[in-house]
């Protein structure tokens, strides 16, 4: 006999059984009615590519990260690492055959080789969603809609979409005369619901003193409401004459209170904050930028996440693309809904169970199970000629509600019995409809 | 200004544009409540595995075409290249929290390094179903049922399963005295439909000589009947006491009885051929095995094959996994399904377009966009204040059907203008109630 090999998977990769690929392909299946519902279309991109064009000239962070080798051909190869690169090299190679705005959704997986002991993947799926070829506050609002919607769909009440415009922050910190510091001080800012004020506090004194740390954590607060923040962040920037500017306002604050005008009008201001301190680490964006947090989860962080680029695809094309767009990482979200308990109820089996009473009747099993199918429900014959406790039993550990009944004595007189077996009630001599109707009737109990 | 580096894919594999990706998607959301009517629940694997666990101890041909490199780890690890390799591998990890039969489907990338010459892609989607855990007739018949149902599930009405049993032809080829040569024999009949009955003959003939090729071919044609094919299989079999049987009749030719018994009782032999030239290539089938033919679209061949196997997971567990399952090439499916003019129709627009006609309403729009949305209807809002022949010719570029103009004008009246951009047909002055009613009542017509 051949040596067993064992069935293990690599670190950080993991099967998904039936129960958590359902809630998975359900949470996929709304969150496409959202986007469709907005104009939003799928696309999908290959899951190796170039390393060239996944990882540009570049070194950086992500380099070690990826899965990268030589193919057949000696083509220097990697695996995507994010949607966000592959889009950027779609919308470079396919600008002919598009129009613009483009707006896309891409749920696809996606290779990190992270180190598994903080409890990462390294095999996850990301559902993106952008609006390219448009710098407009329209196309920021519309982002933050189909956020606060997409919570909505998977039964998500509790959640607020914190949003801010990294400009505004970069106003700020030329009106103090650390522009230079930028980058660093917007990192720390970025940590600030991670590591808490006070030791956000402490970072930014060593780069800003103690002074400038003050004004900047007077102005990332958030106040009573967004208006009363969107009036301490004007008022805080023209007393300081931000960004050289006298009496227009600044392009962040200008695009922030169009942003909140549209939320406003749509009545949905109860799901948003304006939060300055939500800066977003990355260089990459430019503008509005946004993250989603579950009010009964503030420990898992955000769930949704996004902003405002200047040019997407820079890299591949001189075509100008600026665009705006979110993710969401499909394993947090599904951990979140498991944990929120919106995830438990879905079922995994069929409604009804055709047992196998009478091998001479096999073809009469197909054609009810078929009839019932037809009848608008999910049906399967046992597959085999076994016991009836045996049949009953897998009936059980299934979670199957409803058991047909049907054997040489029903046969006989063109009835059928239905019991089931959550209450072990039976129902019995029902014609084809009436059992079609029955069945339909217990499963809505 | 950097190097722009050329937005390429790798050869073989390729970007899904919208038109196709929402085409693969509603054939994936319509196969998915066929299987999910049967009680098939679904799973998800690793892309990425040990290459030990996919490859096993072997050599063999698929090997030179699998993605496989070391890891981060030095680990020695392959991407899929099939989905029932990696369905074993969980199978006999899993026996102990899944219930048996298990019935599961699959849909899922796999990638192979093919030669592309022939317009073979390196990188596609596969469709698998099988029922494990049981060897019975009723399970074979089950999956030959979700193969008819997945094609008309998908509006292909002329459509012809062909099935048979690979012992059937092993216990002729035994009574003919060539059991040995029972693979070569099968690999050249495999080739019937591809390079046709002379060509066929002639290899035969250098295998087993011209009588037994004459009793071969006479023993693969298809009678005038399902029923007249079975009785001439039982009388050849029968003569020679095929497989030292004398009174009882064959395995083989018992289960396709009880197999056609069961699409008799459904009523759907005008979809099923008996064909005793049937045999799959693959070692790997045991049982019964089939192929999907489309009357219109012949030379694509198989749209749709499998068969049941002995032993699923012995490479990972001694547990004995007997099971049946079948395969859907998804991209042969849809460029079949878009030769039969079955793929077109799919529309990647939203319904209406709410055109920005007045930079101060940009509130409204949003709002009004929301409204159309919750009465049922997919909505965006043109993202930007622009001409309104820019707006019109996006929409027309799209293919959306309907545009609201609200303006000033509008505002001050209640009430919404609708154009139908495909009649160019104005309606005027609705209420908002009116305005879903009748942007629903246009896209029927």
């Amino acid at each position: 006999m051949a040596e067993i090999i064992e069935p293990r998977t690599l670190r950080g990769f993991r099967d998904s059984l039936p129960q958590t690929e359902i809630l998975k392909l359900e949470i996929q299946r709304k969150l496409t009615r959202v986007f469709r519902s907005y104009g939003f279309v799928p696309i999908d991109t290959p899951a190796l590519e170039y390393a060239e064009i996944l990882l540009g000239k570049g070194g950086g962070e992500t380099d070690k990260q990826v899965y990268r080798f030589l193919d057949h051909g000696q083509r220097d190869v990697a695996l995507r690492f994010d949607l966000t690169v592959p889009f950027a090299r779609f919308m470079a190679a396919h600008s002919q055959e598009l129009y613009l705005p483009f707006k896309r959704y891409h749920m696809a997986k996606v290779w990190r080789g992270e180190n598994t002991q903080r409890g990462r993947y390294r095999e996850f799926i990301q559902i993106d969603f952008d609006i390219v070829g448009v710098d407009s506050p329209s196309a920021d609002a519309e982002i933050l809609m189909v956020m606060q919607d997409s919570m909505r769909a998977l039964d998500i009440e509790e959640f607020c979409i914190h949003f801010s415009h990294r400009e505004l922050f970069n106003e700020l910190l030329q009106a103090l005369g650390i522009g230079t510091q930028y980058l660093p001080v917007l990192r720390v800012v970025d940590k600030l619901k991670k590591i808490g004020r006070e030791r956000v506090e402490e970072q930014l004194r060593e780069i800003a003193g103690a002074e400038r740390t003050r004004e900047i954590l007077a102005f990332i607060a958030m106040e009573g409401s967004n208006g009363a923040t969107l009036s301490k962040l004007r008022k805080s920037l023209t007393e300081r004459g931000a960004a050289g500017q006298t009496s227009s306002e600044s392009k962040a604050l200008t695009r922030l209170t169009r942003v909140l005008e549209c939320i406003q009008a749509c009545g949905l201001e109860g799901h948003f904050r304006l939060d300055p301190s939500i800066t977003r680490g990355l260089d990459y964006y430019t503008g509005v930028v946004f993250e989603t947090f579950l009010d009964l989860l503030p420990g898992i962080g955000s769930v949704c996440s996004g902003g405002r680029y200047n040019d997407l695809a820079s890299l591949y094309t001189s075509e100008h693309l600026p665009g705006v767009g979110a993710s969401i990482g499909l394993d947090r979200l599904v951990s979140a809904l498991e944990d929120l308990g919106l995830g438990g109820e879905l079922r995994t089996a069929p409604d009804v169970l055709v047992l196998y009473l009478d091998d001479s009747m096999l073809g009469q099993y197909h054609s009810l199970a078929g009839e019932l199918r037809a009848g608008g429900l999910a049906a399967e014959t046992y597959p085999a000629d076994r016991k009836l406790n045996v049949q009953l039993k897998y009936a059980e550990r299934r979670g199957i509600p409803l058991a047909v009944f049907y054997g040489e004595a029903e046969r006989l007189k063109g009835t059928y019995n239905l019991r089931d077996l959550r209450t072990r009630e039976n129902r019995e001599d029902l014609s084809l409809p009436d059992l079609i109707r029955t069945a339909a009737e217990l499963l809505k109990s």
